[in-house]
């Protein structure tokens, strides 16, 4: 039995039950239909059908009914994609499928979703909404408007679920929007949205070819097409897709620590004499929002931190080749043995791109792991223009490459390649492979569960395939170019601005735009230790802490902040964005001038 | 401009752009609403109107669409959910938004997926359809009738992204089939999908409380909730959701280590003793689908799988508890140090719940930590008539429990949960908390970055949120119920059934019912050495492989199978999907039975 009720620019008619359908429901239906011509076609019916043709057009109905298909479209104000709605207060989860008779409220009840779902895609690539929301902790959970987060014992009715859905939405942060440029991860791809529809509709894993023989199979020819970008002779190698940046650096390390000392495996770290690890000082010691993944790599996988040895960098955030070399020899001569470097192509705050050329020399005159964290800078390889900024890519052990950041795929989707094969595996799998005969019917390998250090993996690798499908290369070489293209704009344009200053000089390697906002009544200060040290502490606790709480509060926009040693807070703007334009651009630097003029 | 094509049964009617919408078009629109409706309309529209109603019709077309408002419903034949189509086949990834004029395509184009989506959601749970098609790896790289796996420097249409999209879910497995018995993550809950879908569009991760605020809040809740139905005093202690069981149990062994050992987190292994966990056999050993995760844990983290003493288990799979007991002075003898216990509540294979409260009073005893994997079983915790399985639970460290396998929750969601408070933070964070000040506007304790070994995390909670709300607690209880209802039903009916033969005497004790079955030719041998010698080569070389792929081939069900320990290859038949009724499981005896007849 079906309730419908028709809604109209706030107007509801409460139609009836369909199992009983009147003549008058009918037209109800017509004007769901579109306002206009639904009560057009109501008035033919009612003026010029004989009574058989009447009996007929309610026969029709019935078999409609029957066949649980309400749905029509609408045109009068606002947008719905389904005005006809059903009444979702009496129906519960347990009235939809594998319910008897629960296709039709499971049609309806996903299609309610889905409007909710485009209705907010929409207003994210709209500039009039913004970017976010604000409300503090003890808000939200306090309760908002009907917006309850705590769970109950009885169910609740589908109605209160598809508020609950807006309702999150409502307080959520809009991270597609074009003025969100809070994080590396940014913008709203549709395709790839799609693609992430699908993965969780088909909801498997990727344990076994068995389980997901398609989507295997897309990750095996994806990591391929990767390594090949990166340059490695015929895209050999290996490789797979992790839960994130982290994980797959953490991989590099693992799969180092097996190359270079595989009993580690079986006997502990004990088993290997004392090793340390290399990293860019700009990717430990940041506190606030930095990738500081090889730190907790090294804690995790039982190294130590303190065997992880920053390197020194020069003023643009690159490490220094010479101090490399001189670490090695300062970790050999104490007797530690230098096992892994991590070169990072694109730091977190900085965007600076690490020398590979130069490190891997010094990495292959000592015999150490080149590992490239491309977690941020990855993307790049995409662009003829930009890929030289990882010169010397293809030299290196492994690479993290997130395309999920850069390349604007749909959270999660970061990848780990491996320039020998085997290796991967060698170092995951659990199981003696010699004593071991699989007796499945297809060919085995392209099992991955034994690569992982997971067990259950989930899909990652659809989204990014079907991005890759509707974008071609040539659509990411686009996107990235744009990317710096805006970044190169928003730097000419306040390197010299009143009130700005560069965190560093020069234009940026990457989409990190750094600076300083000094509000006006701070300029006259003279540039003594006196306006240097107020500055400072207008900067980190008043200024900086200020304007990003301003934006916040307002909701108009969203850049990220942090210090970077000892460098007191300053913004970093990024551009992942493919929404974002010049004048979202423009926008920013207006936005911080209005909020912080009176500070 | 919008091209308009109207299908029906396999008839195209190319109506012709929009732009210049003819009389003939409306009469399309209208054959689209419902064939015989639609050809009613109309006739009243070619019989009755006037000239001047004629051309308000073409008006009120026309402002439909210029409003990009075409989507219509349908009933006649094969059910699809919007007949209106719009051409997609000179549309591309660019004409989306953010592009300008892209609102229309990009929700034709959701629109669109979402029919394939639903069409898929449907076919899942119609037991007419098979539960895959299998192909082998070779066949699908090949490329089937226009299914291409290759990426391409050049853009593809929307129309072929459309295609690829079908093609995918064709060639793949339905996971949410009633009669997938494959995984031990099965089904396909409605309420969880449009939560899935949410997640994805809000695309965002869980890093801070400001790009994540309701979420961020949202597993606080539920992880509270969850740690109240463990039994911790008012919910008290800490947890995060991970990227799965096996991260979840890398977590608590990592969490056990900081706890005893924190200075391992600076120096490394080198500055523990050394360090051994035990977990049980049934956990470990197994090679094919077995969760091996505190295997590989041992090895990532340092301590080595040496280091990791495996326990006997009685008959039905479980701990022995005298001989965890055995092991620990055994190894403190040799001057090791016993820190990590890991109690399975639901083994992979045989579904065993060890004895957690004797296992508690021997971590007691011993100042060993106890960790609880109930990735599997956890959900049992749910029900009141089944949470005795899992006494003492209370008395655990820290806890690993999927929702994603018992629950019914789509992949991936998996929480670990800690007793005590400030270790997965003290274990985990990077920064010195007494040099930093935050300077956020928010209370910060509500960022969760500094728990999680990832930097960027996935929104994993929304979905079960989501579920928890629609379900409740009640609703949880009733399908934990039910799937072990129907595993009762299913050992009852084979456990005296000629064929068959039970791995393990008893009722099991979660969900998991083991068995071989002996195809008529072979069950004339005599009970000795060489029937069990045939047996055994018949079951791990033909048998039960060949069933399987017999299985595979036909697509008509899918149920695990493997060895363990000296067992030859098993069926191992595990329910978790709430579509599974009894017919399913009659079924899958027949089957069984009608495959296997000639073997």
């Amino acid at each position: 039995m079906i309730y419908l009720m028709i809604q109209s620019k706030g107007l509801n008619w409460d139609v009836g039950l369909l199992s009983s359908p009147r003549y008058d429901a009918w037209c109800g239906v017509a004007h769901g239909c579109t306002r206009k011509l639904g009560m057009k076609i109501c008035g033919f019916l009612q003026k010029n059908n004989s009574l058989e043709e009447r009996s007929r057009i309610v026969s029709s109905f019935k078999e409609r009914a029957a066949k649980n298909l309400l749905s029509c479209d609408n045109t009068g104000g606002d947008v719905h994609f389904r005005r006809t709605e059903t009444d979702f207060s009496n129906l519960f989860a347990r009235d939809l499928l594998p319910a008897k008779n629960g296709e039709e409220p499971t049609m309806q009840f996903l299609l309610e979703i889905v409007e909710i779902l485009t209705n907010y895609v929409r207003k994210t690539f709209d500039r009039s909404t913004k970017v976010l929301d604000f409300h503090h902790p003890h808000q939200l959970l306090e309760g908002m408007e009907g917006f309850n987060l705590e769970l109950s014992d009885q169910p609740e009715s589908l109605e209160q679920i598809l508020v609950d859905c807006r309702d999150t939405l409502k307080y959520g942060v809009r991270t597609g929007h074009p003025r969100f440029f809070n994080q590396l991860s940014t913008g709203l791809d549709i395709v790839g949205l799609a693609g992430e529809w699908l993965t969780s509709t088909a909801n498997t894993n990727m344990f076994t070819y068995e389980i997901a023989p398609v989507f295997v199979l897309m990750e095996q020819l994806t990591l391929k097409k990767m390594r090949e970008i990166i340059g490695w002779p015929d895209g050999e190698g290996d490789g797979i897709f992790s839960p994130g940046g982290a994980i797959s650096n953490m991989y590099s390390v693992m799969i180092a620590r097996y190359k270079f000392f595989p009993e580690v495996k079986t006997k502990g770290m004990t088993a290997a004499p004392r090793l340390v690890l290399f990293t860019s000082e700009h990717v430990s010691l940041n506190t606030v929002s930095s990738h500081y993944s090889i730190k907790k790599a090294s804690a995790a996988l039982g190294f130590g931190t303190e065997n992880l040895i920053l390197l020194n960098t020069d003023k643009r955030g690159r490490v220094i080749p010479a101090d490399l070399e001189a670490k090695v020899i300062e970790a050999k001569q104490k007797g530690y043995v230098p096992m892994f470097v991590n070169a990072t192509a694109g730091t977190t705050v900085y965007g600076a791109f690490d020398p590979i050329n130069e490190i891997a020399d010094i990495c292959e005159k000592y015999n150490m792991w080149l590992h490239v964290d491309g977690a941020w800078g990855g993307g790049l390889l995409m662009s003829r223009k930009h890929r030289h900024k990882l010169n010397g890519v293809e030299r290196a052990n492994s690479v993290t490459w997130n395309p999920h950041k850069m390349m604007g795929v749909p959270l999660q989707c970061s990848a780990v390649l491996v320039r020998e094969r085997g290796l991967l595996t060698g170092c995951n799998s659990m199981c003696a492979g010699y004593l071991f005969q699989p007796d499945k019917q297809y060919d085995i390998t392209y099992d991955t569960g034994d690569k992982a250090i997971q067990c259950g993996r989930h899909v990652d690798i659809f989204k990014f395939w079907l991005m890759w499908k509707a974008k071609g290369t040539v659509g990411f070489e686009q996107h990235i170019d744009k990317c710096l293209d805006l970044s190169a704009y928003l730097y000419d344009k306040i390197k010299n601005r009143e009130g700005f200053e560069m965190v560093f000089d020069g234009e940026p390697q990457h989409t990190n735009v750094c600076f300083w906002y000094t509000p006006p009544s701070l300029r006259s200060l003279p540039d003594g230790d006196e306006r240097r040290e107020r500055l400072h502490k207008v900067m980190t606790n008043q200024s900086v802490y200020k304007l990003f709480a301003m934006m916040m509060e307002s909701g108009t926009t969203m850049v990220g902040y942090q210090p970077q040693g000892n460098k007191v807070n300053f913004f970093r703007m990024v551009i992942s964005n493919p929404a974002a334009t010049r004048s979202d651009i423009d926008f920013l630097i207006e936005e911080i001038e209005r909020l912080g003029h009176d500070l």
